[in-house]
């Protein structure tokens, strides 16, 4: 039985908490929050130990891995702190908002065998993962042209988003890490975005379209606002076919009236409950890669390549014009420096 | 050029009469209805001259074909006079609401070489007829159940139900030929009616069993009121597969919004809108029956057999056992004694 | 915390071991089944204690409520002694094949205060439920027509068919159960059947129209199997609407080629992957029953009316004729009867 | 009745002949061609005179109206002549390749008292119609992100793509006017481009992002080549909710089997299949304006604000950055300077 700690008391740690509770291969050793009631909280469903007390957590021996669910400032200090004390760890995204402070970290681990996950929660969605897959296999020939639509259904409260980093690093760094996920490397970005939804002044609107290396294009559609609710669809268009999935619904009802036929219910929840599966099934892959000493994908080199790409639409989104991103940069490095062997996921 | 004298200048009327005036083939001779304005309304539109002289038109031998659309009890009495005016005659649905006249008819007509063909519109709806012709060509293996749905819009004016000879005379009766369409000879009925919407008395619900003579189940379901209007869906399961039509829309809008998603349009109109195309298709089997000699399909024997289901589904509502037809019976012997040789369709 | 006994190991057994190991408020305490093996290989995974001593399991006062998933023959004894023993029961359907040895289980457990459930799952899957809540909150209107279809992926093996009481018994009786959920009381029942699959020689497809004593009608379409799955369907035509439920998909992957559009993915597997969640949403029903000291529902008397619904379809099938039931007999002296208020779903 | 004068009796000239042909209130006058096997193939069929002489149709005072569906290079002379000899004009996209003649042609014309409209035809499709006037009622709130595809079955043959002017002006141009339809003015262009389907080397998959001057974003994709047949869409994205209409299908028939389920049929044909009654609307449309003496729509201005955004993509291709347009520029005077009012659609 794996024991896991858990960094972060929120909203994603209780999916995370609720994830190890009902997986059978790992317990919750701790919960480790500022907060100790919601701590105490989740403890108290999910088992384990609350605690504010990060150095007794990183010193417990018997802790196999941690996974990363605190504020984004915290996520480099206890990411690094966790590989120099042995532990695997799955860190939630961003790495951080600072590409710099990500190649810090990342000089700080390199050397130490590690099994470090990030938190891309979509490459294990069901749908998305089953694209890849038949897309993988040849069902549509060549991938030519990828469609991410990624809406939210309400903007988040004031004051998050500056926190978050943008639209870019906060929200769309998940479609960027779909486009790698289908793509590869990217080789250059344009990013156009609007204000059109809240009073912040950041936008909350944008479409994002990508080169690939192997000549691919992508496009990115955002906005933090879904009257209809959680916008989560994805085509893949190749040279013999095209791929889609659309939003889940929560039941296959389908009303027919005077006023409108075949209507379907109104979505529900967030991405709590739209990739409840997915967290679970991220938590399997993570865990398998502990048990087994493989690297998890996606890996820190995914991690930091997504935050690279929200840097990018940024100076975009300033200049006007396409910004053009190294390709055998950082990423390959990493890769080489992997103490083990990379996943095929 | 095929020139057609149309019998009837009602709301069928004037659908035949705009089929005519579209067909490259044919021309309108006359259009014959003791209501001489509305005649004229549609002569005026589409051709042809104003008559309520039926002597007249049965005379003209220039007139090559007819087409009944006058009420069903003029039916037998202007098929007979065009068969022995020798002119081809596609005649509305039903043939009569009696079986004995319609037997009758046939004694006069079968040994008179004739160009018959009976109004059953579906046959020639492009969906019905590719599920047809792929249940043919052995896409889903040997049929073994047919599902048919089947409500009207809105019913019909007090004493149209009377007139018309009850449900499975007037309605249902193009379901039955639907069945007999897709598997052949029916063996056995029977019959469940509610009168749940009216205040007619007759019934105005009704689902409808039949078995075929391979051994396939059929099943019917009419109502004569649908709330989100015209109803036409058809089901074709077989031992390795199954093919559907669902109900057409007037575009392919779809909304989503806080209440609901992929929310269609409303159906609209009622069989005039719905079969426009078919009725087009039907009028062009039926000319080129004419012009080639070939016989026409649905033929008379197929309007007699679908009147037969019509009174076994009356008297199993009465009795409420299954009705059991001969299998070899009129339809054998008339289609023995045609003059010419049946259409594969 | 509840302690649970489960009688069965079989495939039915596993389904609800899991439910009761996921379920916060249950403990597995016994499974038992004369094959050991069966039993050890559950309770290795889910708890329990596994053991082949019915006696002990009833003696054993820490039990709160059984579980009986055990051969259908079984079923009356069990039930009987669990109420005898004062322990709640949920008992697989159908509670016997005979309705003469139901009725006397009856006789036995009326008069001691019982909390007996009837595991007719589809009432608690999430799109049935869905829209008979919309249906009893008017969302149609007056509720006309139900058609309900159920398909099975593959027929069961040899033997199967006459141990389990034949078609109505074994699988239509969940559909029966479906027109009650629905229509409330039956009052006549027709039933046509063929056997166009297996060489059983009994009926393998069928379609049973039923009339409710409300005056609706209902229409039940069965295959012991097709080709391309588990088909699970529910149409509820109303005055003013139409709510329908089509089947459920593994994902949401749609694929469009050359030679078809709009494709998506075969379904997969049967009742245990389709209805996991109703399982564990019954049983969730079932333990709230006996927390609260409430009548679950279904109840004994809707197990009984689902058998007498098959036996009427059984005896319609033998005389072609229409098998009318008693509206107010046993139910409604059972319901009497029962020592708890009905739960109001 | 309206006599028209067709010039060109290629593909798209064949399909103006047969909506004139169908449409009651006007007769083809002449089909002007210099292939005249061509034109006469045409007249055979639906009237007229064919010729080769220009000056004859232009002097003909009989010719109320003209369609230009020759080739580009001649429509701005066709146009300044029709202008002059005061017939209206129906003229297809784009005007010209080049917008200086296109401005050129504007100064020949502007002061002379005239009907023009430009062949949009996309305007005229029932589905992107009806969301047009939907969201222009208010449904789906304030319009935020248009979404655009739009792809052909299979690319033009060698050499067309140099003589039509490109991706953006030959095919992106009806993309670029369905946006302005939607959206109005555009204030600038994004275009990426790659050529990943033919050896022309000119782009043949394109994603255009726009930006309009109410501050909504628009994108458009393109591909020369869809392996599923002609791919048209649109999503209309507002404050309050969403409008798409997805591609019309041949038949509503799905196929079930062990391998794809609710699998619609392929799409078939081309825009002339796609758009056959919106060529229809199209002609009436501009009847209508005839007889009427309104302005049609979209007008000579709508014609060359698409061919100025053609023009601003090819640039932003070549330079990488975003293209401002100026919004108050030609269209604008053009409008001021028509003498006859604008049509409201």
């Amino acid at each position: 039985m794996l024991r896991v700690a858990l960094f972060g008391a929120g909203r994603i740690g209780q999916v995370h908490a609720a994830s190890v509770a009902a997986d059978p291969r790992a317990d919750l050793a701790y919960i480790c929050d500022p907060a100790t009631e919601a701590a105490t909280t989740l403890t108290d469903r999910f088992g384990g130990v609350p605690t504010t007390d990060i150095d007794a957590v990183m010193a417990d021996e018997s802790v196999d891995a941690v996974i990363i669910g605190s504020p984004t400032s915290t996520h480099v200090d206890l990411l690094t702190r966790a590989v120099r004390a042995g532990k695997a760890a799955l860190c939630e995204k961003p790495i951080d908002l600072d590409l710099a402070r990500v190649d810090a970290c990342w000089a700080e681990i390199k050397d130490i065998p590690h099994t470090v996950m990030i938190g891309f929660n979509r490459r294990f969605d069901v749908s998305f993962r089953a694209i890849r897959d038949r897309v993988a296999a040849g069902e549509v020939g060549r991938l030519e042209q990828l469609a991410i639509t990624s809406r939210d259904p309400a903007p988040p409260p004031d004051g998050y988003v500056t926190a978050s980093g943008g639209l870019f690093r906060d929200m769309t760094i998940h479609d960027f890490d779909m486009a790698r996920y289908f793509l590869g490397d990217i080789v250059s970005v344009h990013a156009t975005g609007a204000n059109l939804i809240t009073e912040s002044g950041d936008i909350d609107s944008a479409i994002v379209v990508l080169r690939s290396a192997g000549g691919a294009l992508a496009q990115i559609t955002n906005s933090r606002r879904c009257a209809f609710g959680y916008d989560q669809r994805l085509e893949a268009f190749g040279a013999t076919g095209m791929l889609s999935a659309g939003n889940q619904l929560p039941t296959m009802v389908r009303y027919y009236g005077p006023e409108r036929t075949d209507a379907a219910d109104p979505y529900v929840g967030f991405f709590l409950e739209r990739y409840t599966p997915a967290y679970r099934a991220e938590l399997d892959h993570f865990l398998r890669a502990v048990e087994d000493g493989r690297a998890p994908s996606p890996s820190f080199a995914d991690g930091r390549a997504a935050l690279a790409l929200a840097e990018a639409a940024d100076e975009s989104m300033r200049t006007g014009a396409v910004v053009t991103l190294g390709c055998a940069g950082h990423g390959q490095a990493q890769r080489t420096s992997q103490t083990r062997a990379p996943s095929p996921s």
